[in-house]
């Protein structure tokens, strides 16, 4: 104890002692997340009220010591690997659901709260809270909202942003926030509560959210659509997208992703498909079946080889077990592949996917994309080895072109997964100068001193 | 001219003659709003392209003179009332529709441009954007976003914040902003879009907004549901927000309101009728009677008096002819009424009719009630006369305790009409000091030299 630093004695005086972990080799569990980075902190310390979120805050302020919130690590861009040392903030003892108001369509909890559990909570009353990102059985609601991380469900129902009426904050130096509403309207003082999600523990740490709820629906179809190429399929989703009827999701993989299914799984999939639609829509029991066949028409463009309702319960469990296999699959093949997650207009997916296609064989990449094509939003996988310098190489000028046509083509670097570590040398391509000078002095009003996850979000100043 | 300050005389160096008034006579019409306060700007400027705006912004900055952007005076918080005098931006020739995007659900606008002409083009390719507010005919876009204001339809399909997917902006020195994405997902940066609508013109002078288009329904139909009593209505109010089928609008008016109409129209309502609802429900052609019933079935709690489909159009333009002549009603009844915008939480809206009533009881001032009730956002009007002064002072102590009960029972301040300059004094009743206090220091990076708007949306600092 003698050796430790006086930040640390001092933190040891704020949380009781099985709160606290310096050994390194407690420590270098809390350092990584799913982006493959890891670094040591110098501490991990486990909150379980906002109080001790203050006090630890506060003396990390005090020191000027990094201080990094932490969920359960399944984020893909090393947004919570603690690069400068410092202290991790564990939100795994911050877990309860503190309210759920069904009548005010409402639901309160600690950050650290699992989204599934969230989900169970919220459905025993008739209600879900929409952000379902892939890893919902494990990844907590802190997480979602630092990087508004959505999933399938956001192009009927919205991320993030568009899901929280408020929040509980503390500062970078230490003061606690309350920001937005208990209500769905709310126009008094400036919108903080939407400015600290998706900042990546920068501004605040967030020690409790408001949820909003929405009425879970009676039924869902689930729709299987296969196009003889990606041009067909995104027109197909161009009309779903114009049409009353909104998909609950509306997911795409490409030619190169349904390859990998059927090298990994029993598809039963016309030879010619270039291109393949998941779509789900839900509603009232009694009309979900004119809904299904409803889009189903729409679906049906010049092109389409084949759209079916899936008819059982297990042929849906089916279809999404594919779809969910699918990155798996490819990191089974390209354990370190690179995966981005960009996001275009709908209009210009044929483009974008054209475009990969080009930059994969001028570099001498496979590139396999799927993802959400009703927000555009394209998961982008390089099948690369890390192990060969060459090929890095060709990965990282692949990449840099990649990125110019996504702007190119009015789309933006990331739709759901942020910048973190791995994006942040990309985002003054997108974010003018003058903007990511103001984005960085409004940070200076919430963290004064810098300390909430330096180095992250942002590029190094010129 | 020579009399000119050497602000209006580089003003007429940047803008063409007939672009700048500065006759008192002529000034006066652009220095009021809806909330009748008025004061005399020194100069109205014409904008007709983003760079006209870039300069204008400059030139003040550079003087230390107030700007404040102004659509068409719709507003009823003073929030363009040019109290400080200066230079009123009039946005009343930067009235474009620029880009119609109907595969990608997007419109490109002007900030001067109607929101009725936004539905206008919108409506021409099937698709719609949901905030309406009622002066919807003649309010513009660019006064929707600075209020965030909603309407209706906001139950379903949420207010500006939801329905904006980015922004240009010229900030308080001069720089000009590109916010936010092309698409419905995106986290590059920090959300300066949502930080940016509802700041009442404080942070930025939008100079052109990317909105997120929906879908129009093919079908809607209206219900009208009496009940006994306010808190028989709440109860429905609530079933009806937990189950499926979200209302398209969710109306109420409390038994004063109802009297007001009785006075007013030929109504055909029980006489026994303590509040009324207007429940819309929209969607599929062949679906929405369904849906309608549904709905009906769910209103018809204890203490329903009845709930009734409206069975033609001329029923449906009868019953919504009544509920948009009671604003003019009472302002024919009270013309100087005050009518606040509170918002609670849904099931508090008994609680707060019923401390509403108190309060008009003790003080001796007649309050009727309307309002969006699925939103919880309820018009208070206080049927004043300001000429009385022995009431206006009874009705300032009775508003006091309008907003204590309000902040009491977990609502906000003003759900839509804002804050401008006559709810200001209100505001560190709901926002703690050290936040109020990161607002103004996060205003200070968008606008060093205060010249936004000044003396709006905050109380003055302690």
């Amino acid at each position: 104890m003698s050796n430790e630093s006086p930040l640390i004695a001092a933190l040891r005086l704020c949380v009781p002692a099985d709160q606290v972990l310096t050994e390194p080799g407690d420590c270098w569990a809390y350092g990584y997340d799913n982006s493959r980075q890891q670094a040591l902190p110098d501490a991990v310390v486990f909150a379980t009220d906002a109080e001790q979120v203050q006090q630890v805050v506060r003396l990390c302020n005090e020191h000027g010591t990094p201080l990094v919130a932490r969920g359960r690590g399944t984020g893909t861009t090393g947004a919570t690997v603690p690069v400068g040392g410092g202290v991790v903030l564990s939100f795994e003892r911050m877990d309860r659901v503190l309210e759920v108001d069904p009548d005010n369509r409402l639901m309160v909890v600690e950050p650290g709260v699992t989204n599934q559990a969230v989900q169970d909570a919220a459905g025993q009353h008739g209600f879900f809270w929409p952000p379902d990102p892939t890893s919902a059985a494990v990844c907590t609601v802190g997480g979602n909202l630092a990087y508004n991380s959505a999933g399938p469900r956001a192009v009927k129902y919205g991320t993030p942003r568009e899901n929280t009426l408020g929040l509980r904050a503390v500062t970078g130096d230490g003061h606690m926030l309350r920001t937005g509403v208990h209500t769905t309207k709310g126009v008094v003082g400036y919108d903080l509560t939407r400015l600290i999600i998706g900042s990546e523990g920068t501004l605040a740490i967030i020690t409790e959210a408001t949820l909003k709820l929405t009425p879970l629906p009676d039924a869902k179809r689930t729709l299987q659509a296969v196009y003889r190429n990606m041009s067909d399929a995104a027109r197909a989703v161009a009309a779903l997208m114009a049409q009353p009827v909104t998909p609950c999701a509306l997911e795409f993989m490409d030619r190169g992703a349904i390859e990998m299914i059927r090298a990994y799984a029993e598809a039963d999939l016309p030879v010619d498909a270039g291109a393949l639609l998941m779509i789900e829509v839900d509603g009232a029991a009694d009309y979900v079946d004119t809904a299904a066949e409803a889009v189903a028409r729409v679906a049906r463009v010049d092109g389409a080889l084949s759209v079916e309702v899936a008819r059982s319960d297990e042929a849906v469990r089916a279809l999404w077990a594919t779809r969910k296999a699918l990155s798996p699959a490819l990191r089974n093949v390209a354990p370190k592949k690179i995966n981005e997650d960009v996001v275009v207009p709908v209009s210009h997916i044929p483009d974008l996917i054209e475009g990969l296609q080009t930059l994969g064989k001028r570099h001498g990449i496979t590139i396999v994309n799927f993802g959400h094509a009703g927000n555009g939003n394209i998961h982008v996988n390089l099948l690369v080895d890390p192990e060969d310098p060459q090929q890095m190489q060709a990965a990282e000028q692949c990449l840099d072109e990649v990125f110019a046509l996504v702007l190119k083509l009015r789309g933006s670097l990331s739709g759901e997964h942020g910048i973190g570590l791995v994006k942040r040398a990309f985002v003054d391509r997108e974010i003018e100068p003058e903007t990511l000078d103001l984005m960085r002095r409004i940070k200076a009003q919430f963290d004064p001193a810098g300390i909430l996850n330096p180095g992250k979000g942002f590029p190094d100043p010129a």
